[in-house]
Parts: C-alpha cells; structure tokens; sequence
C-alpha cells in the first residue's frame, strides 16, 4: 500500500504519485488521475483531493471502516482546498465553500456508484451562501439537494420520501415546474426534507460540515459493491480493481443564473467518428441536469453565440487535451458567472463506427502510429458497423423522429421496464425486445443488455441511454417526446398511435427515425476507414481467419469481410431444401436388405457411391418358400440397395452445392463437415400428425410406418447420441453420396480453370478407429472418382475435435488427421456436462452468484475446455510431425471463433486459424491482430 | 521368428523348443504344448507333429500361403509320425495311417476353429483300411466322413449339401439311424458323396493324401479367422496372439468295436469341484460324437465295469496329470482294441463355485500355495457363486429333469435361435432370456452370451452347450429329451406342456429340473472355500472395497460379504416412498417468495434447515395496493418458505433412512449423494394425464399448474441438465434438509455409542466454486445441527469426480474436497458423448467393427476415460498436499467398480477404494488381490 492516502490537485499543480500514467489510474482512478493530470496541463479545475483506491481496499479489509491515518490526510488536504479556493472554509457561515463527492474507479463505470454535491451547507452555511451570492433561491435549492443526496445515498432513506415532499408543495402552490417555486417555498421545503431524514434515518440532518464529509466517503465506499456496481462490472467483465478513488472537489455552480451554465462535450462525434466538437450544454443548470436527461439540452456550437469567450478557451481545450491524451476525450465543465472550469476528462465511449474512423484519422493526423490505431478499437465494438441496417427500399415510414444516439436498426418487441425484459429475455431467448422507457437509469442496465434497441422520450446525447448504448454498439434514439409511455395500459402512443407491449417497433439510430411495425433489414458492407484499420491489422495478425459458410451467397459475403477460406460448411441443411427431404426421409425409413448387403460384401461393392456404377448387379442368395419347403436361390438383382436408391437424387444436389461454394472461395480452403444431426431431426415428431400424413403421402409409405421409425431414433440425450461419425459408420452410404458429391465437385471446378482445396471433415470422432474406419471409405471413394474422370484434385481429410476423448487420444487420432477443427460448442457441453439447450434453469444463478464468471458459450472456459484444448493439440502436433513429419493444421469452428477474447485465447494456443460467422470475420482479424500485439482494448 | 516350423512328439519324447513353459504354449499351442509334455511324462499318446503359430502368422503375412521353408519340415515330420507308428504310411493302398489335423491356440478357444480326420483315406487306401481292419462298414464310414468335413471346412462346400445325402439315402434305405446303413451303402454314398464334392468344388476329391494334409493346413489357419473365432475372440478378450497352431497326429479309433471307446473327463468335479473322477465316455464311438452331443454319453465310472484295466490306467494318468501340472485337466481319450491313447490334456473350464473349491483344496493339499490359488480363480465367475439360487420355498415343481450341467437358477422368456435371442436382447435390453436349444454349437455363441440360462434336449456333461455355460458362469441343463422343440410353431414342448416363444420358463442347473414359469430367487451366502479364498485374498489386497446401497438390508448384505464401507448410498430413491414423494412434488411446485427470500438474506438465515428454527419470523417489506395507491408495508411473517414447508416432512424420513444405514456400517464410512436426478423425473410426464390428475388431487394443485412447471423442467439433454449440485445451488433448500438430515441421523448414532463417519458428496461439479459454496453452506447447517445437540461428529465433505471438466480442475477442486469419487458411468457418457440410454442404434456397430474393443460402460476405457482419470487423481493429490499437507482420499462408484479389470485399473492408477454393487464385493475383493499381485486369471 502506499504510504500517502491522499492527493492533492489544483491551480496549475498537482501531487505527483511518481507513477505511470497506469499506476496513477490504478491509485487514483480514472476521474482522480485526470483532474490530476489536467492541473498540470495548466487547465483551469477547481482544486480538490483524490483518496486512493487503496484506501477502499483497506475500507473494506477493516469491516467498512476508513482506515485511521486516512483521517487526518483527509482533513490536512480539505485545509489545502480551502486554501486554494479562497480561503473559504467548509461550513463557513459567512462564505462557505461546498465541495462534491464523486466515485471514481481504474475503469470507467458511469453513473454506477454514488455522488454528493453542495456538501458543505448546514442551517449556518446557507444562510451565508445566500447573502454570498445574493441568491437565497439558489442557496435553499442547493440545501434541499444535499438533504436529499446525502440522505439517500449515505444514509439510505429513500429518494422517493423526499420526492413526495416536492411533489406536494407543488401542488400546495399550484406550481407546475420545480422552478416555479419560490426562496420561501424552498427555505419550507428544506425543513420538511429535515422531517423525513430524522423521521427515516431516526437521527438530525448532520450540521457539521466535516460529519457530512466523512459520511459522504463512506457512501462513494459502499458504493463500490452496491448491486448495480456489481452488475455492470459482471457484463462489462471488470475485475481486478481494487475499489473505486474518492474525489473531494471545490463545488462551482452553473446554475447562477444566465452567465452560469454546464455542459459535457466530446472532442469528437461518439456517434460517427467525425472531427467536430460534439456535446451539449445547458445556461443556468447543474451537471446532473444534462446527464440526467431530464431537460433536453443545446448543442454546443451555440455556445459561441451565447458564451463566445468560454467558447473559444473550451475550444482550445478540447485540442490541449487531445494531443496531450492522444486520444477522444469526454469532457464537463461548468461557467459560474463567466469563469470556465473543467471538471472531467475521460477516453470517450464511442460506437464502433467512431472508434474505427477516429482510430484511423488520428493515425493519419499522426497523433498515434498504426499499431496503436489498431490497439484502439475494441474488436467487439465492430459489431456495431457490421449489423445490419434498415432497408431503405422498406414502404414503413417514420411516425415520429429523436436524437440519433447509436447509430444502427433495430426492430424489437416493446417492453417497458428492463426488470420486464430480462424476464421476456430468459423465457424467450432469441426474441428481439425493444426496450422504450421514458429515460433510462443505471438501474436499467440488465434490461438494456438484453435489448435490440433502446428509445427514450426525453433525454440528449449524453444522457444514461446515449451513453450505455454507444459503449455497447446498440441502436438508440433518445429524446423522442412523441412517444409516451403509458404502463398502467401496457402500451405506449407515438404520435398518436397506439402500440401495445409486445407488438414490434422499429428505431433507425443513425437518423432518428422511429417506425411502428418490423422495418426488414440489409447487410452491410465495409467503410473505407473501416477497410484501411483491417489492412493494418492483418499486417500484425498472425494467424488466419475463415467463416462458416454453407451457401454461395454466405461465402462470398465472407471474402468481401477478409475470409481466408471457410472453416465450417455445415451439410445438413442442404437436405432440408423442399425437392430434397423426401429423398433424405425415404432413405431413413428404407430396410435393409440383409442378403443382398451380404453378397456385396462377398463381391467387394462398398456401396454404389463408391463405385459410381449406379447399374451394378450383384448376385444375391435367397431363401424362397415353396409351399412350405424352403429352399435358398440364386438371384441377379441391381447391387443399389434401398437406401442407396433414396439418397441417390440428393448427389446431384449437393454436388451443385460444392460446385457453388468452391467457386466462390477459389482458391481458398473449404472445410466440408459429412452430415452430423441425429436422423430423427429429419423425420416428423410424435405430436405432428398432419406433418406426418403429409411425408407419409409425399414418400409412400404409412403415418404407422414413420412414427414406428420416429419411435426407434427417439433419444433420451440426443446431443449424446446416434450423430457425427456415428451415422456414417452405420448407414456408410451417407458417407459415400457426400464424399462423391464433394470430390465430383472438385473435379468440376478444377475442370473450370479455378483452384479447389476440399477439406472433408469428419464430426464427433472419440476414438481413431471411427475416422480410420471412415477414412479409408473416402478414400476409396475419392479415387473412384477421381478414376472415372481421369482428373486427380488434392484433398484432405480430417475431423473435428469436440469430444474431450479426442482431446486425450489426440496422439492417436493426429496419426490419421490431417486437420483438427476444434468444436468449441460441442466440446463445452461435453466437459461441463451442460447442455446447451437446457442451462436456463440454472445459468442465470451462476452467473449471478459468480459460480462462472462468465458463460462458457460465449468466451472459451480457459482453465476448463481450454485444458483440454491445449492437451488436444500438444498431442496431436507431436505425434502427427513424429509419424507423418507433418505440421498438424489446427483451427476452431465453433461459435467462439468470433468472440475476441476466445480468439485471443486460440492465437496464445498456436492455432493456424479460427473460423467464425461472415459478420464476425472483421472481429476476428482485429482480435487476432491485437492478439499478436499482446494487447487488447480491453485494458484500455 | 523361430528357426524352427514343426515340432515332432511321439513315444515318450518331443522335440525340445528350448523355451519355458509359457514359451512352448504361445509357439506350440496350448494342445500341441501338452501333447509333447503328456510324451514327456511317460503319458501314450499317438504320435504327431505340431505346425508353430509363427507358421500361421507368416501364412497370413503372406497372403495366405504356408512359407517355403515349412513345407519340407512338414514332409520329414510325416515321415517320422510314419516310422512311430508302426511304419505305416499315409495313403498306402495296404495298411495306411490315417491323421487328424486339428488347430491349437496359446488360448484354449473350443469349437471355434477346423478340424478335420481320417485323414489320408482315398480310393486305394480305404480298400486297404477295409482289409487291414476286416471292417469295410468303419472303412467307408470314415471315408464318407472324411468328404464332407474336409469338402466343407477345407474347399467350402457346405455341410448340409453331404447331410441332405445320407438323409436321402436312409430315406431310401428305410434306415432310422447311421448305423442301419451298411458297407455297401456307405460305399455308395461315398460316391455320391463325392459327387457332390465335384458338383461345388468343381475338382475330384484329391485322391493325393499328401494335397489332403496342406490343404487341411491351410483350412486350419484360415479358420483362426472365421467369423466365429473372431466373435469367440471379441467376447472372452483374447488378443495379442500369433495365430492357431495345427496339430497333425496319428488317428486312433475308438469306433473299432467294443473294445474301443472313447471319452471325455476332468480330473475333478468342474461343476462342484469335487476330487473325483468326472467324465463321460462312449463304447465304440469316435471323439467328436461325445462332445456334439448327439448321443447321451455313459457316466466315466462306469467304465471300471467294462473296461477295467483302461479304467485303472486312466485313473492313474489323472493324477499324473494333476501332479505334474497343478491343475485341474479336461482330457480326452480313445481307446483303440483295448489300447489306451491320450488325446489332449489342459486346463478344464469349471464353474466359478468349482474354480473357488479346487482352488483351496488344492492349495491344503499343498499342490499350490495360497497365492497361485488367490490368483486362479478369474473374478468374474465368482458371479456363479454370487447369483441368485432359486427359491426352494417356491411352489412351482418341476416338470422335467435334464443333467446339471452348470449350476444356479435362472428363469427367462424362452427363445429357440441364438439370432433371435440377439435380436430380443438388442430391442429389449434388460429382458431375462432363456435358450432353448436341442444342442447348441459354436455358431450359437453370441445368443448364448445374451441368455441368462441354457436348455437343450440332448448332450451331456461335456457339450458344447455345458462346456461354454461352466466357463461363463450361466445356470445350464443338458439333455433334457423331455425338451421337443417346435421351431415352425415358435413353440416347445416340455413332458407334454406347451411353452410358447416368449413364455417364461426356469431351470435349476445345480438339480437338473425344468419348471414352467417364473421362479422366485433367494440371495446366494458365502461357502467356507469362498470364505477362506477371500481370506487370502485380502491378505494381498492393497485398496479396499465398499459397496453401493441405499438401505439398512443392502448395506447388511454388503458388510457379509466384506465390504468396508459405503461407497455411493443414493438418496433419490428416498423420495419416492409413498408418503414421501408428494411431499416432493409440493416442493417442485412451490413458487419463490421474492420479497421474503430478500428479507430473510437481509436477515442472514440461510434457511430454517440450516438454522433448525422453523418458527423463526422475518420482516418482510411488502408493497400493498391500496385502491390503487401501492403502498410499502412492513410484515412480521413466518420465516419458512413454500419449498420449505414442503420439504419439512422428508427430514425426518431422511434421518430414519440415515440412522439405519449407519447403524448397519458401523465403524466404516459412508458416502451419502446429495439429490442427483433432475426434478422432472418426480413428476408424471404430459402423457400421462391420469397420474397427474391423481397427483394434482394428492398435493391440491391444479393438473395445469403441474403440467405448466413439468413444461418449465423438460429438458432436451437431462442427462447434462439441470441435475447434481446446480439443483442445490439453485434450490439450496434440498441440500440443507439433506445435510441436516445426515448430521442429525450421525448424532443419533453416535448417541447409541456406535461409531459413524458420514462422508457428505455432492455430485456432478465441474468448477471449484459449486463446492465451495455448497460446502460452505453444509458446514453452516452441520455447525447448527452440532451446536443444538451439543454433540460433534466427525464428517467430510467431497466430491464426485464425473465431468471432464472435474478431471481437468482436480488441482482446484481438491483445494475444497476432502475426497473423490470417481462417476465413471457419466465420466464415460460426457467423455465419449455418449449418452448410456441412446447407443442401441451404434454400439452393436462399434463392437462387431471394432471400433471399440469393448463396451466402456462394461470396463473403463483406459485410453480416454482413464487418461482422464489419472490427470484428476495426478492433480488432485498434488494440491491435496500442497494445499492441506494431507492425503486426498480417492475411489470409484460407478458401475465399473465391479468389474475386475477395471478394479486392476484402479489398483494401478493409485485409488483408495473402489466400490460396487453389494454382491459383487468379493469379485471386487479377489481382482483388487490378484491386481496386488500383478497376474490375474485372464492371463492363464
């Protein structure tokens, strides 16, 4: 711990820490360290001090107790502030001073922990504050706040108590603003908030000013582990902090009539990147008032009508602070009576847009180098460029129209309150869910998370909304005072039209549009800054990046985004298509044909895929009762057996199939995966008697017939259960169609002049002998194939890793691989014994009680699958380079692929690439980048 | 490879290998080994030669064809049998020497390869075997014998196509048996016989003896891999064998009148173990008509009536054999005019009771000592002493009486082919299956594996079906001819009776007695040979065995056979008593208060079964509507919830349940589960209305309210749902009533002065912070439960190890548990993804394809599962230590722990204990010895 407990900053100085501009962050927070580090720039701040985050580690270490040398620290640097401020002293009857009380963590976690302001004023002080400033008005209205502030947030009387005091001497003196009220009113308001603290908190409203000082740190303390703090750091993944700073801050007031004023400003747009002074002010009005969104506020260029003076000097500032920080900063200040302070400076929240085009310029403006550039930006926050947008050729028209607060589309279900969307959430996952609400809170924050979308009546673009859903790339439009929220009636109008709760709306965050109905949406594609940062970053990246991709469209989408080939090209869905399922349905309810699979044995026929002679006879041994004498005949039959006759029309299909997707990733790898779902997924279930009628109709064959089959392949665990390499192993004739189908396919886009590398992959081995057993079938079907058309293409074959036996006998399974391709959701459900389908029941309560730290599904469990990962390719590199004298390609193919931690995690593993959706493919290389650089933005 | 191919034995010398005991078998076979030994020791047996496995696994290597350089040794070899006996020569038209050309393996595999004999007859030679023997009937009959075995097992042509002839030609001849036909028509059916030959081999019958033997060589080798050997093979896990080795040696007959014979015997009792002379013998016959079982076969003693001299020299041979070779011999003999020759000696196949009783009594005879007995008897056939006998209470009588020909009772559906008994287990498995068979034969080796019990209508002691069931440890009856079998009719009869397929029928293999239906069985007990072979078995033992049970009566059960501990008790089944399980439902049914749950947390009680206070009162916040206007009011409420006042019941049936289980285990510990199943499976599922109509009448709920929450709980995958410790941490109600219950019963008991040691386990974590906040909140509850009593009782809290996830995190885990246990049934299913309930539709695939070796539900998978096994203990003892300086305690309670090489498996990778089923601790107990002395029985 560090020997010095407090700070102290102001004039043009500040108490060095002798650390790093890290370490200071670490001590001081981040608010601390910048109002520190602003002082020493020589921009004007009201002094103050910062107690060290150390201290709320010692709070609480000690049972919630300021440790005893803190106090007199405390009490040495609040003489240091008044001294620097004028002499005026804290309580002062005469000319006291007021300071705020602020939060402040290492990372930034706005509007999270607790704040005081006009600490400072007791019955004395206010009446000296009053003649002071000439403006008892101003003095009662700055008392009656602090009784509230303090009581509710250090003493835990509810806020609500003293809103019911206003609200009732409002309508005492039929006063319809709060501005409406008078000194006197004011002055009686004071006494009565007195009333509900001593009433609630069973003890008086503390009349020394140094009682309410050391009360007030408390707070901020407590702050820190108060459940919404705790929430927002579990979403944000924050960890490792050892508390949040206190900063004790000269209090300077903009609500002092017209030469006063607030406002909070960023040095460029959070919105779009845009070089321009970006933010909002409002005359006469506390900080709180703009960020609280209750007034809708001015932007700030017309301050320079108003102010032009503190125009300029903020100007100035702005530049001071971006070369100074490097970086987009997010400011406040605050005029009292002409004279600017400063009061924050911080990295600003931006969407993805702004972060890639402000990275990208200031890059190009030299303010950082390329590196850093592609430091900068979250690859998460990328998100928010590749979502997709509202489709403008949509006949749905706006209805009413807000602030553009984050740009992008959403269409969700409205729902008015976030505790009412975490519920819609948890029960119907996947459901869009539009969160309208009058402002929004930190308390709505799980809500906002689980949002497609957030729209707000009131409110600016720095308000709680704006801001939360910039940081989180989600669409937003603030301030839209058409709409009204009406929640008695579950429902809300905008512009007169009435919208029920769970009836879809749609907001367009880049314009402000709001529209009633579900607007379709289109693709995006990339910007030229967009595509400038992905070019620096593959410079640094070093492992490779492909998609999961089963169509034509998907893959060439995937290319446009930086794929390196496709990692994952499912083949199940490619039996669903309408001409299709029949054939696929009738080969699962074929019999089999004992004798006739006999003599083909005896014959040497694989199956009729393997040996492309669809006309082959074979002679088969049958037993024939004649009259009861049984007697056993020879027969010439056609060797294609049932199942093979069913399946053999979907050949064509997928060959076409491959045809498509090759050519579209010509010369880039393609990673085929056989037919891996249970088969019962393809049949009719029990409960769909009409569906069965129709298959049994289109098929031929009885409803009896199709559920006496259902009935076989029914599972208790079908995850578990008869899929993946398990299939083909049984019914090889699968196996053989799609193995034919690819080949052929090869064969056809080599034929075109264009360059083909099929890599088959074989789901869900556990043990060597699957993949050999299958290996071997391919082969021989690859090389019929290949005979036939007198054309030879080069392929591999390998298999998924997603069973945590294949990650302990990888020694044995590299020995025939030539490829792994890490199933991360298979294998996360397998070594947790989770599955996926059915956490709902218990997730939620492990993520709330911190039983996982995070969900395994979305990021790769590290210690656990992880292990187990970095076990799988130990072996299987050693044993393939030993017996083969080969490198082992490895790569991932399960939705972690787009996540950046978990790809950060595959290149600390050594992986050759990691494959993820087409949309998550720029994710990825930033991720993979920044993961060569071994930094992250999440340490920003 | 061995320089030399072929090893000639004859008169009272063999060719010396230069190898010990051990070598000789593996190169000579075990039949061609003791062949050259029984010269060694002065024993008569014909003379011959034996062809080395070498021989066998170069034939395969390559390509099927007998090396060069084994041809002429084969030559010489023949030539020097010639010289032996008597200068006869193979083929000479005047006296020639006929040979039999049998197989041999290292390990006996009976009826699972070729043979053929009379070898060496032709044309001129059976003329000259006509003369020389004055008997031309026996000269022809060996012919004809000699076509067919060799036209079908050397050159293919089936058996059925010579049989089809003789049947013909008895029809024709108003023949009713073989021996009605006469010289002539054996004479004429040699022709026709080899005219069919000529028919399907599309060649002559060779009419060079010397063509006959290599071809009869190489019919041998080719059977080693047959489709039977192999199945054989798969079954008993024989592997890492060369080959079969071919016995070729002189033919004697025992069909040469009535002064020859033939027989089989044991050297003792293989049934019971008795020291006596046990055998079945037949005059004027050949071998291989005693052990086809198609005549019934003489009693050996009585053998001293009609031939005494053999019978006394036979006699004294039997205890030749047994000194010299320490063991119990199956023999074979064939008296030829008088004269005795030995056939074959080995070890005999018994039963497990016969194995356990020789074992000892020879070992007080001092042929042995204790731990070559310990290590005789294979563990798994003490399963025959373990089994249920039949109920001698029971009315049923018997309706027939065949010979014991394996003892213990076995009642089963009655199914007549060995395919159709596959088929019937695969669709029902679990369904009690009895063969009925007129005499089975090795092609009926699988469907034997799969019948609890065997029932033929003829054969003796010594056939196929009573050598194959003493080996396995099945109950079996033999030549029941009161047993006619109706195939077409898919029925039998039984002394008149009709069974029909399907219907139950029993049999007693210790008495002999046939019984229509269900018999009932009463638990088998301890014998004094199996009580002293366990003795010594535990002298050697280095882990301990506990048992799986959940009652007083299986724990007393358990503890008789010498169990020293519990090492699963389940508590699930607790739940389901009559009057308990409503009370379960209630609790399932029970909605959260979340006011209350807020209060009571605020409050500190962790809930009433921890604090032991169900009168408790807490203050609970309320928001009441009062017309309207919602007001926040304070209640004093009962501190109980819902799901507690449901479950409150089950606590004192939990005590009770736990009281009786440590009472019966006093002194040893007991490992009690926390609740594992998900909570569906309390409920009645959605079809079925009627039950849920009676619960929802039971508990006072709605059958929609049941029906909703059973929709809530269904699960895709409940074997990796909502189950193990996640029920606990969601509903920690369960665990603390649980925990309480344990602690209380442990107090209880150990108030009576008894001595108990409850272990508490919590199942199914996979990261280290599900134990240790279930740990946590059980030392609370154990805290409370002690201090009220004012009595303290020693417990430990652990783990079950049965997630990949567990196996990858021992290290951290460890840091919590005080023990683990293995759960290798999940372990496998989560390792293999394989669900247990779901194989049917692959497994019997892997298994015939061998892509596994071996069901690993049955013995672990040593390569996957148990690699898995060694990284936890590997991980968990190290921190165990590191972390506590203590040693971790570690078992097993899957299924596994009852099976022998499993146990070795445990032995070796370092367990404390394994345990098992109550009545599989002995088998458990001997494999733990024979694992402590590095050797088990399957090496025999």
């Amino acid at each position: 711990m560090s020997a010095k407990h407090v700070y102290f900053f102001g004039g043009k100085a500040a108490e060095d820490t002798g650390l790093d501009a890290k370490g200071q962050k670490e001590l001081l927070g981040g608010k601390g360290a910048n109002l520190a580090e602003m002082c020493r720039i020589g921009i004007p701040v009201p002094p103050g001090f910062t107690i060290t985050t150390e201290v709320c580690a010692a709070y609480y270490e000690q049972g919630k107790k300021i440790p005893e040398a803190a106090v007199p620290a405390i009490e040495e640097a609040l003489k240091k502030v008044e001294a620097a401020f004028g002499g005026r002293k804290l309580g002062d009857p005469a000319d006291p001073l007021l300071v705020s009380v602020r939060s402040g963590a290492a990372l930034s976690m706005p509007g999270m922990m607790n704040t005081i302001l006009n600490l400072g004023l007791t019955d004395a002080s206010v009446e000296g504050l009053a003649k002071k400033t000439d403006n008892p008005r101003f003095a009662y209205d700055s008392y009656r706040r602090l009784i509230d502030m303090f009581g509710s947030t250090a003493m835990g009387c509810e806020h609500e108590k003293f809103e019911h005091e206003i609200h009732e001497m409002k309508a005492q003196k039929g006063a319809k603003l709060d501005t409406d009220l008078s000194a006197d009113d004011l002055k009686e308001l004071v006494k009565r908030y007195k009333a509900v603290y001593k009433k609630h908190v069973k003890d008086d409203f503390p009349q020394d000013p140094k009682k309410q000082l050391f009360l007030a740190v408390n707070a901020v303390f407590n702050s820190w582990n108060g459940n919404k703090a705790i929430e927002y750091r579990r979403i944000e993944r924050i960890t490792g902090l050892k508390g949040t700073a206190v900063n004790v801050q000269a209090m300077v007031f903009g609500n002092m009539g017209n030469s006063s004023g607030t406002g909070v400003a960023f040095t460029r747009d959070p919105n779009t990147g845009e070089n321009v002074f970006y933010g909002d002010y409002l005359i006469n009005a506390q900080g709180e008032d703009v960020v609280a969104g209750i007034r809708t506020p001015e932007p700030i260029a017309q301050l320079n009508d108003e102010m032009p003076k503190v125009y300029e000097q903020l100007v100035g500032i702005r530049s001071t602070l971006e070369k100074h920080y490097k970086e987009m900063q997010d400011i406040e200040f605050t005029v009292q009576d002409g004279v600017l302070y400063m009061l924050q400076t911080r990295s600003g929240k931006r969407t993805g847009t702004a972060a890639v085009r402000i990275a990208v310029e200031m890059a190009k403006e030299k303010l950082i180098d390329e590196t850093t550039a592609v430091k900068r930006v979250a690859p998460d926050s990328l998100n928010h460029l590749l979502q997709p947008q509202l489709d403008p050729k949509s006949d749905i028209k706006a209805v009413a129209q807000g602030i553009a607060a984050s740009p992008g589309g959403a269409s969700g279900k409205v729902i008015l309150t976030a505790e009412a969307a975490v519920e819609h959430a948890e029960k119907f996952p996947g459901e869009p869910i539009l969160l309208v609400r009058k402002e929004t809170s930190p308390e709505d924050v799980a809500g906002m998370d689980v949002a497609k979308g957030i729209l707000t009546s009131t409110g600016g673009k720095a308000s709680h909304a704006a801001v939360v859903a910039r940081g989180w790339g989600k669409p937003c439009v603030v301030g839209c005072d058409e709409v009204k929220i009406d929640e008695a009636a579950q429902q809300i109008t905008i512009a007169g039209h009435v919208v029920k709760v769970g009836e879809f709306v749609t907001i367009n965050g880049t314009t402000g549009d709001v529209m009633i109905g579900k607007v379709p949406t289109i693709a995006p594609s990339m910007t030229a800054d967009f595509a400038t940062l992905m070019t620096w970053a593959d410079r640094s990246r070093k492992i490779k990046i492909r998609t999961n991709a089963d169509s034509p469209a998907d893959s060439l989408k995937a290319r446009e985004f930086g794929a390196e080939g496709i990692g994952l090209c499912r083949t199940e869905h490619m039996f669903f298509g309408k001409d299709r399922i029949a054939a696929f349905r009738r080969m699962i309810l074929a019999e089999d044909d004992a004798a006739k699979t006999a003599a083909r044995k005896e014959q040497g026929i694989l199956s009729v895929f393997a040996t492309g002679d669809y006309f082959a006879t074979v002679e088969v041994e049958r037993e024939i009762d004649f009259g009861g004498q049984k007697q056993t005949v020879k027969t010439v039959e056609p060797a294609i057996t049932a199942r093979e006759r069913a399946l053999a029309p979907l050949l064509g299909f997928q060959r076409a199939d491959f045809i498509g997707i090759f050519e579209a990733m010509d010369g880039y790898p393609v990673t085929i995966r056989l037919l891996d779902p249970p088969l019962h997924e393809f049949l009719p279930q029990k409960d769909n008697v009409k569906g069965a009628e129709e298959v049994a109709k289109q098929i031929g064959v009885s409803v009896e017939q199709i559920f006496a089959r259902v009935d076989e392949l029914h599972e208790m665990n079908p995850m578990m259960g008869f899929r993946g390499c398990r299939l083909p192993l049984v019914f090889p004739e699968i196996g053989d169609m799609q193995v034919r189908a690819i080949i052929e396919a090869a064969i056809e886009v080599k034929k075109r002049g264009k360059s083909v590398l099929p890599e088959i992959m074989i789901p869900l081995v556990g043990v060597v002998e699957e993949l050999s057993i299958l290996k071997k079938r391919a082969i021989a079907v690859a090389d019929a194939c290949m005979k036939a058309a007198g054309v030879t293409v080069e392929y591999q074959i390998g298999t998924m890793i997603e069973l945590p036996r294949a990650c302990i006998a990888a020694d044995k399974i590299a020995e025939e691989a030539e490829f792994f391709s890490f199933g991360t959701n298979d294998l996360t459900q397998m070594t947790f014994g989770f599955s996926r389908d059915d956490i709902k029941g218990f997730m939620p309560t492990y993520l709330k009680d911190k039983v996982l730290p995070i969900d395994p599904f979305q990021t790769i469990d590290f210690n656990g699958v992880g292990e187990l990962m970095k076990i799988g390719i130990q072996k299987g590199r050693t044993s393939r380079t030993a017996k083969h004298g080969q490198h082992l390609k490895i790569g991932i193919c399960g939705e972690h692929g787009g996540d950046p931690d978990s790809v950060v995690f595959c290149h600390k593993i050594g992986m050759d690439y990691v494959s993820c959706s087409p949309f998550r493919v720029p994710i990825a290389r930033l991720a993979a980048a920044q993961a060569a650089l071994g930094d992250t933005a999440r340490d920003k």
